[in-house]
């Protein structure tokens, strides 16, 4: 544990996010996405018993959205004929507007499988137990900026 | 890059702090020291270029010393006969003061052979370029409190 | 995730807990205790962000306590002189007694030195973030009796 | 072993079927089936000395069969002009019929060639010893409900 | 598989075999020994879901008992005091018979303490799912004969 | 070494061939052969200093030839031009003979480099130093009945 | 430390620079510059905590720019439209005329994505924290004279 | 295979003789030896199918005997009270005889755990298939002179 | 060091050389050749300090040229319109003559780009520190014929 | 290679050299010495092809000897009765006064088997094919000076 860094990361979460740069992107799962196998060829960080909420509040601490494209946060459309709610994307955007003064105009969606081809891209998948539905959110780093650090 | 993290701390070596845990040592060494030799049972992280005092601020930032010890940092003492002056000690004092209440009475001292001895007890040996003599530190990781941390 | 199994429990832990037997050790570590040190000649495994009951409980599901010694959990006594509270005792009382016949009878104390020594000859440190104070425990895997299993 | 789960299943094949998806795909391969090679791309564990119907109950019981599908088990078709029974495929109807609402509908078949091309994309081949013709069984793992999960 | 081997055999666990010369032992495991970690230095082989007598029967049909001392085969005595019956010793004992012309009078018994630092000095432990009590075995290699051999 | 078992195949070869299924493929190579570059896919195992019939025959012992194939085993045929003789051939028909009902019409022969193709598709690449001309032998397991096997 | 060479170069990197050879490039990248992922099949060096003029004036030391090419190092463009000064290309182009007797005119640009496509195909990729912007230069190396070595 | 060297050696043995130094020690293992268990700390090559005099023969030819010793070959002494007999020693002494001018009375014999003492402190065991009793041989490499090179 | 090979090749290469097959090509590069990164997909021995010809002539007496091809050397060819002068080639004609009956015949030249595409298939890029111009080589390596051989 | 640095010394062999401190040893052994043996628990380079004095130049060059012990430059002693000659002892007492100012009383000798006995114990051992007696030579690393790097 550290001062001022939620517990809730894992220590080799904390190095993998330092160590993306500008554009890398990063996924968090809920708990029955195929983490392990999308991330056949990136890294992949488990965060068992944990919703996606609390990884991506700990997360946009420490990690800027993109501020070069419109969309930094990417979450999975729901499919044409699915009457099924999602709430969760009100807490997305609420964790979101705390930290980027664009507010929830960054978050942007896609379909399916268009969103399954972005996460095996990514730089690392980060495996939740969350159980709600369309839960899988996408985020792209942006640039820390000088006075955004400590010296 | 994070936001609020020194960059001056490599991600390995975020990964390697958050992981320590109440008792763990850590050594911050000057540029001749052994390190890579005196870590051959513990980790090792290179700061090539850098000086004992900004990896020491950046540390201090992170990582609480311990409160359950009277001592938490550990100097080489002067050899006897040496007349060699040791004023980076002042930063040291300056820097440990800022972070923590019971002031410079935190540091202490041992000889040259105890040091290395318990440097190969450490958890960590960080490699710096400090070209100041007798400026190599052990520090002993203290409990975070929770109030010190972020949800 | 499986069904009729703790999504709270990593997959590399069901695995580590399945190969041990009779008689091997397993510590629940709270969030300032040096997990990885202790564990450097044992396997590790980290559940950041939780704390020492919830994992607990998801363990005791799955493994019995040692029917052959009188103690098979093993908790760190309060230092002498310290007025310390330690109302999470209570909570694993109950989770044990839910478990196991023997009720709160089968956990033991031993002092803060002696815990770190059975600490290290565990067969696997779990790392929590607990923040309770005294919330280390270690448990001694039991013998699975036949009608205990699923064919 | 643990409490509950069959001893049949390798502790590294818990671990797998735990970290497999919503539609990650296993193969449980009989005792002539080129396993290794098959398995050049994904992982590989070892059922020596067992049939594939103890393997697939055993499995069953913790890995729900794909709901959004309507064939999330395959298996391969008779060669045509290939006299052989398959009396083993009763087995399975049964077994699967016991864990699945939708009963033996869900059992699929498709032709050699393609099973092996489908055997290569898995998440994991599972290597028995069974005798039986026409053995090998594709299983597409679904969704765990809350309501199947142990808090 | 192989002609003329015994399908229960990983293939692993052949090549260990082969490799093992004269004098080395293997501890053939039940379901609740400590395999993996009295296994901490030497090699381990898992035969999950099977009892002791079918690996048992299967490595003495490739594997000599040594015939430089008296007592290759061991067993763990009973403790003194448990009125625990070991009617699987009776097998072990026909199963000796069938390859080694000494008999049942190859096996012999030690304390379990004993049992237990012998383990530790094998050259492979195999861990079973054998449910019978006291029923660990191990064995010492002999002599492969010239006239035992295929040339 | 074993019972039954020539000495004249390496532990580890006898692991592959186990482990090996229906179709897949094995090369033995001469002398000369690239053995490590043609298997930079694949596994090498090196029998330096032995022939190939040697190797061949304890192989035979052991692998079923492709009984769904007409011609299991392929030899590089000679180049024309060549007036080079092949008395090894004759030793290959005698040997696989003694094995396979069908005798000597199991072996077929393909041109050079489709031979090179075919070998770099194998499960394995055996090196042996056979000095004879066009004595590479490339064979196709077959499937290992039940009355082949040792219960 | 060595005796004449800088000592902000890490020593892993002073054997990835001498083990280049003519024609190989390397990156010395920003801060925010996605290094960890650019890097996925070359080797990374971090060097955090330092700008780019620092570690470009050490390499220029002891590597030679490519004397066979009009522009053996390469800047990224300003993007069209983008206003931004990019005052740090001053200080690159006085420590090349230092070392190179073509001057600043070694010097090239190429815009952001075929800089990036170029920098996949480099053999090193080192990581600064460099604060500047289009801060990030390719070097190519050049033949190192026999009268630029020290027997 | 390479000119002027007996293909008997494998690759990677060429190799493990060339780096050994004078006073370093090999194992010439019969078929029975526990080679792999007491190779455990140091190198193993495995020469399975060929007797001890073929190695031997092969190695003599490259590597001298320590001519700083008396005894640089060590044969194990029949234990007292078997009356077995040693011929394969007789091919042993002419062997060494043809490379060494001190002829067969290099050879010493030492006694039987001795000898396996000496064996684990060897830079390499090689594990043949001999069937001779008594026939495991030490060496210990000596010096090789200028005059014994090509440039 | 052996008896009768050449000290200037490091145990790997010999192990190296002997385990290439008849068409397998090495490169020796010289001191400003991108070994490392040609020698991606490949293996690489350095042999630092040395130059072409004293490394050419080690290998020659170890490794036939191939009698299958015309040329089983190949040299890059001057870039038209350079003037530069390649009298190592002489050295080259000369040492190859003196294991080749063909002579320098057997040596040809290919174009810069082509060599490049040459050097990335062999087998192995061995390092010198050769200044020399032009001097890189391939070798392609030919049949070890019976009579070339130590029994 | 690199400019101002001898290309005798391996790139690994820069990297090792640079990461040693005050007061870590290295060993540069002649071509009898068993420095792959001495080196079971230390780095191990190989310069083979070489003698002592080259390195050893090149070495000087970059690594200070250590102004704080009286004989950082250790010899083997001749053995009591040998009445070999060392003439290449005054080849390093040469080289050591060219960069050293207190000439060569730096040097100073020890026996046989403490000599083996601090090779252990080295940093590093370099293995050369210097054929001259008693030519191994240990060197301490000193301090590097701030005066005698380069910015």
């Amino acid at each position: 544990m550290l001062k001022g860094i939620s517990p809730v990361l894992p220590p080799e979460l904390l190095s993998i996010l330092c160590e993306m740069g500008h554009g890398d992107t990063l996924v968090i799962a809920d708990g029955n996405f195929p983490a392990a196998s999308i991330a056949k060829d990136c890294k992949l960080v488990r965060c068992d018993g944990h919703g996606v909420p609390e990884i991506l509040k700990a997360i946009l601490k420490l990690v800027p959205l993109d501020q070069y494209v419109e969309k930094p946060v990417t979450l999975m459309d729901v499919v044409p004929g699915d009457d099924c709610e999602t709430p969760i994307w009100d807490t997305y955007k609420q964790l979101v507007s705390e930290v980027d003064d664009r507010g929830a105009d960054v978050i942007g969606t896609i379909d399916r499988f268009p969103f399954y081809d972005e996460a095996k891209k990514a730089y690392v998948v980060i495996a939740t137990s969350e159980r709600a539905q369309y839960a899988n959110v996408i985020l792209q780093k942006g640039v820390v900026y000088e006075n955004e650090q400590i010296d």
